[in-house]
């Protein structure tokens, strides 16, 4: 037997069913018609920002990360929800403006945007989150071309790093930003070329659990762009402190303490000189907001023995949950929570393994985890569900196509 | 620095310039009009097929495994160049069918195969490699339904596995096939029901470079279904022996010596008794026929400094080439073979990191690699890329979108 993670809190259980807004999974299935199917909580996407603010100095705004889950209704549902929006793409930008955002509340960062990429976000009046010299100069220059005064900050490449986060996006030689001591003359040259200087955009990492860990970062963050300003010699309009954030995935994970960031950020802003009073300061989140909200439901095709183990095959995988097969960004394969939706909450009967219906070893999403005796034509949910899994998938893999997709509102 | 693999046999340099058919990449690139653009040879398949068949006993036929490229003018090249398709989706049926293959030489794997999948392959007329009894009992109630007489053969989960593969698909408890103990009964209950009885799937891994290893899985196979064939009491009409032929990815990976598998297998297939004279034998292969004869290219965006380091940053990435990314399968990431288009065998100048344009620190492809100065607008090439790229990277990741994809002819 292998442990599972925790299933993500807010799930609720009616007559041993699992229950996402006021429905059960099971009936949303049948209304969606199909399996297997992505189903996000817009009522626990709210709840999780309420919480959020609460624990937060007021100050601080929240920007979600399109990338996290580009599903048009979620990012229509975010919309009035969160502060702002960050995007990675043009292909992202299509997504924010199809949603109605407003162009000033967008930032668009990555190391590699196409002139073509550069165009459109200007056109749009996003913030570019500015990666290197060379960026800047284009950007300069498509906005003079298109008597457009482009909104750019500077992505800086902090020498520190996210103690423990799962990916770290600073410290050493990175291809994100642009290394700190070389910020300084750029964005004076961006201030004098007359663009609409927009600050600092600072991101360390990603997916940690660390709640002291951010904290730290948090506070280098902010010396770092205080230093940063003060050399420029010009206020500071915005600083993008990135994100962090991460949510329990795995046995033995523990809810970030939010609390302790929001008081220890509190501190931090009551001990800014006033210069600072008009600054806006945002986080930037993806996974946070989104991920536990959402399940991956698929129906078992298939209960089979082999050599005495059981095996559930469903007609999903990691075509469409690439992170729970455990081939996407981590080295050990864990399992991520999981249920049969219509024994929610049942108690343990047999040890089984979950895999999906693709024809290759790597398709696991349960590892020998105990469940209630499961049969053909149970539905199945995989947690933890609702960042970086249908759009993060490979989903044309061996002719499948993609999955479904649902935004249940209510409570 | 961190090595690469090496460049597969058969690129052609001229002028300093990659060329793949007869004309050089980059030309290529122009009349695609995109990057990144998976460019594949059809003349190294066709190239890499006869050379397989010099080498393979004149018996054994060779299948051609969609999973690994399911490109339709791909498949079109296949046909009549391979006896064989296997497919794994009623989403891979479409693409044999839509290419005009005859049913008779399709077979469909897969442990989740819905019902609505199992009707269409029967009404198609393909072969089901059947993976589990229920399986069986399903395809004879829709064969009957449809009044159609499926052609069933059975899939082995076989007791011995292939050493040293990349993945390992038997071998103890597995959600593929029938372990083989159950398979006697099974059979005499498919031929006494009247389906066409087409013999064994027998899959033992994939990704083996190591001739041996194959030689001897090949010969345990022989065994097995001669062991069941004789047990049932009904003559073998086919046997397909699975695939297992790796290619060079990395450093210090050497081709694998087909020679030395045929004369085995020759050997193997002259002590076999007469009664398999009118047996079909085939092997499954779709990495080995394809995966050297594709190339990912992708376009310089920046040519980057951080803290003393070089970084290539270009247009594509782990999006398209999940795997030579290391996040897929692997535990080590290690560097594929790659090369400027432009600057093809020229001397090493410096040591720079290929990544791609996504905004996460996992979408490296090149490592530390050694190479000549590239420079903003150069073209780039991965190699390897022929297989399990286009189909198998999550393409929708922060809104990148497809690659383009190109079939070359001509030598």
């Amino acid at each position: 037997m292998k442990p599972m993670g925790p299933i993500p809190a807010g799930f609720k259980e009616r007559d041993g069913e699992l229950v996402i807004g006021s429905k059960p999974a099971r009936a949303l299935v049948d209304e969606a018609g199909r399996t297997p199917l992505f189903i996000y909580s817009g009522d626990l996407i709210e709840r999780r920002i309420s919480e959020l603010r609460d624990a937060m100095p007021k100050k601080l705004e929240i920007n979600y990360a399109v990338k996290a889950n580009p599903f048009a209704p979620l990012i229509t549902h975010m919309r009035g929800r969160v502060d702002g929006f960050d995007i990675a793409s043009s292909g992202e930008l299509e997504v924010v403006k199809a949603a109605g955002i407003d162009p000033e509340s967008v930032s668009f960062a990555g190391p590699g945007k196409r002139e073509t990429e550069l165009e459109a976000a200007i056109t749009f009046g996003a913030t570019l989150n500015c990666e290197s010299e060379r960026e800047a100069a284009k950007s300069i220059a498509i906005g003079e071309r298109l008597g457009i005064k482009p909104r750019i900050a500077i992505r800086v490449n902090p020498d520190f790093e996210l103690r423990g986060s799962g990916m770290k996006m600073g410290g050493g030689a990175k291809q994100f930003g642009i290394d700190s001591e070389r910020v300084v003359p750029l964005a004076r040259r961006l201030i004098d070329s007359g663009v609409e200087w927009r600050g600092f955009h600072i991101y360390t990492g990603s997916q940690s659990l660390d709640a002291d860990a951010i904290v730290e970062t948090q506070a280098n963050v902010l010396q770092l762009a205080r230093k940063l300003t003060e050399e420029i010699g010009a206020k500071l309009p915005k600083l993008n402190m990135g994100g962090g954030f991460g949510i329990p995935y795995f046995h033995g994970d523990k809810p970030l303490d939010v609390r302790k960031i929001g008081a220890a950020l509190g501190d931090e802003f009551s001990r800014l000189p006033s210069d600072y009073d008009e600054t806006r300061f945002c986080v930037e989140l993806g996974r946070y907001l989104v991920g536990e909200a959402g399940v991956y439901v698929t129906r078992i095709i298939e209960r089979k023995e082999s050599h005495g183990e059981t095996f559930l095959i469903t007609d999903g995988g990691l075509h469409h949950q690439l992170a729970a097969s455990g081939n996407f960004g981590t080295v050990v394969r864990r399992n991520y929570p999981l249920a049969n939706v219509e024994k929610f909450g049942a108690p343990v009967q047999e040890v089984a393994s979950v895999v999906g219906c693709l024809c290759t070893p790597l398709d696991r999403l349960g590892d020998k985890v105990e469940l209630p005796v499961c049969e053909e034509g149970d539905l199945f949910a995989i947690f933890c569900a609702g960042a970086y899994g249908a759009s993060a998938s490979p989903s044309a893999f061996l002719g499948q196509g993609a999955a479904g997709e649902l935004l249940v509102l209510g409570s």
